[in-house]
């Protein structure tokens, strides 16, 4: 099944089942209100969201309306546990798979502009998959993390170069240069994504662009160095890890170069590899970056990511 | 007020009230349920909260019982960001304060044991306060960021001093290095603190033992570089903060090396420094390690943090 989360008065939103081709919803009232309440409680709700799925899907929903993604926050828009692969970290190989926690409580929508006072800091976006996992016991395997999956979506998470610098440079974990995350409009449970989810990976193409213009078509699967089973496993090393739980691939940037980057920085460093100098400029004040994956059928799974730069209001 | 959240069938546990001197507690049930909610809408909620907790002081409320401890979840049971001050930072003086993220999916009651597979991984505990945020507006100052610390708590977070070095020296952010963090039994917005509450920082003694034996006494304002606005601002340099964040003072290890320390790497430099030797051992499974704070009339003001370490079940 789909879901998503429409805003509206409330911090969390309210909870929508939408169909496989994202062209209708319906609300998941009678069942939960939000998706934080279903991932607590998954063996119990999910399969009731799963026949409000499949009557959605068959057209039998009785109250199914027009699915419209500008109206979706995150799909879970606040988590208390946001955890990401770093920066570069995906194209390295590693003992461990280098992740570094976030925090869970403004996560943004698909539409969500990004806000920030300047954008003379060296503005990026590393963009990716991320899963929602379910309850997870410490010292779990790869393996059973992998049963933990609940539901995949895309991220793109804001990255200010120019304080990443200096927080890497002081010895400081991220903090004031990772300003904020986007989500897709949709989370899929691994069924959705017609085979494609193979032994923790998605076997599918991630399209970043920017501004209209192409940045790079980046082989999700082959970009993963760890699997979702082995980082979910890191993560509940030395702790349980409970239902809500956000871990994310880190960028994409995949391993064809000629195929272009999930973020500007790989572009950039492409560019010098390629002739000596960055060309792509860091993103500026009405930018916008758009993240989508399509199926083998050229179909939209989670719907797009579709994010601009702007002045803090 | 004091507000604590005691154990049920739920996650997030049932919000209680709890009476100047820890000796009663009434269900907060009526106002909210849950501490989040109460967060969220703080400015709605929490009078009526404080109405319940006055009369309560009076001894007029009508379904009052004793408090009860051992009953405690943490104040907030899960929190959507938890950001503490790193390992050593505090008696540091630098340009930015080192917070680093960790993971608000599982934070731990008063009593709940520390359990890890095994004790040989130099287990420690870093002791200090934690503050619970309200909404924070990107670029708030340090003095707008005071006005939205909602409730003061102790904590204790359990650092594992192998892998923390082994991550360290990988350029990793602290991950399985930090398996937990527990927090006392109740959180009392400022006010309660009988102004020992000043300018962000606390102005009495915590104290941490270990096995029943004194490890410190520690000025918890003089141990605090930055104070929680400074903390607080610094979280929402580039963004949001949303309601029910929390952040920590990490160790609050002291300025006076004769009165003790609040984490045992502390405890053991200052015998290095000393003798040359350190002497006291990290944590083993058995051993308990007790924080808690007295105001200055000599009673206990946020309930003790008790905490075992045992093996996995």
């Amino acid at each position: 099944m789909k879901l998503a989360t429409y805003q509206d008065s409330s911090r969390d939103g309210q909870l929508v089942v939408v169909s496989r081709d994202l062209s209708q919803a319906h609300y998941a009232t009678g069942i939960a209100s939000r998706l934080q309440q279903v991932l607590d409680d998954w063996s119990f709700l999910a399969p009731q969201l799963a026949d409000l799925s499949a009557e959605l899907n068959a057209g039998r929903a009785r109250h199914a309306f027009p699915f419209e993604p500008a109206r979706c926050l995150a799909p879970l828009p606040r988590a208390f546990q946001w955890a990401e692969v770093q920066t570069g970290a995906q194209a390295a190989t590693r003992a461990t798979p280098p992740l570094v926690q976030g925090a869970g409580d403004a996560l943004l929508g698909p539409y969500d502009a990004l806000r920030l006072p300047g954008d003379d800091l060296d503005i990026d976006f590393e963009a990716g998959l991320a899963v929602i996992a379910g309850d997870l016991r410490q010292g779990a395997t790869p393996a059973q993390a992998l049963d933990a999956v609940r539901l995949v979506m895309l991220s793109s998470s804001a990255v200010l170069r120019q304080p990443a610098e200096a927080e890497r440079a002081a010895g400081l974990a991220p903090m004031r240069s990772r300003p904020g995350t986007a989500f897709s409009p949709v989370a899929a449970t691994p069924d959705e994504l017609d085979g494609a989810w193979q032994d923790g990976r998605v076997q599918l193409t991630l399209q970043c662009s920017l501004n209209g213009r192409r940045l790079g078509l980046c082989e999700a699967g082959a970009g993963m160095a760890w699997h979702f089973g082995e980082l979910l496993a890191y993560l509940a090393g030395t702790r349980h890890v409970r239902a809500g739980s956000i871990v994310g691939s880190g960028a994409l940037d995949g391993v064809d170069a000629a195929r272009g980057q999930a973020s500007i920085a790989a572009r950039r460093a492409a560019e010098v590899a390629a002739t000596g100098q960055p060309v792509t400029g860091y993103l500026r004040f009405g930018d916008a970056v758009r993240v989508e994956m399509k199926n083998r059928a050229g179909h939209s799974v989670f719907g797009a990511i579709d994010q601009e730069i702007a002045p803090l209001a």
